[in-house]
């Protein structure tokens, strides 16, 4: 079973890499970029089989490795 | 317009990164993970108001910045 984690700065955190990507951006003539925010994406397999059990499982993989739950937000997406 | 790229290394290149998720899980007590990859997700704001306008130039901003298409792979999603 597959499961994908989607982690990103919670609002009002700074987050000076989206701010360098835009500056890139700018830079290279792409206009009309307002903002832009970056985040890490985790694509798990796992052995389970049962999505509930996968998601807990995920969820919990999050609250104790994948995010800084201070800074960061994540959602948890099973396919 | 918002879009949303996810920037994933290409199937086959070695993903030090995701391993080392792999065996902090591992470490953690969390059996049953087979694999992870790990990738980044950039949320962008953009000015343009035309779905099709706004894929074209998110597919450029890929091309010539966001992605290292020789090693990454990535998908572009407008919302």
């Amino acid at each position: 079973m597959k499961a994908r984690v989607q982690v990103m700065l919670k609002q009002g955190v700074l987050d000076p890499q989206g701010e360098a990507v835009r500056h890139a951006l700018e830079t290279l003539g792409f206009d009309g970029v307002e903002s832009v925010r970056q985040g890490k994406v985790i694509e798990l397999e796992l052995a389970e089989t049962d999505a509930g059990k996968a998601e807990a499982t995920v969820t919990d993989m999050c609250e104790k490795l994948l995010a800084n739950t201070v800074i960061e937000s994540y959602a948890v997406e099973i396919a």
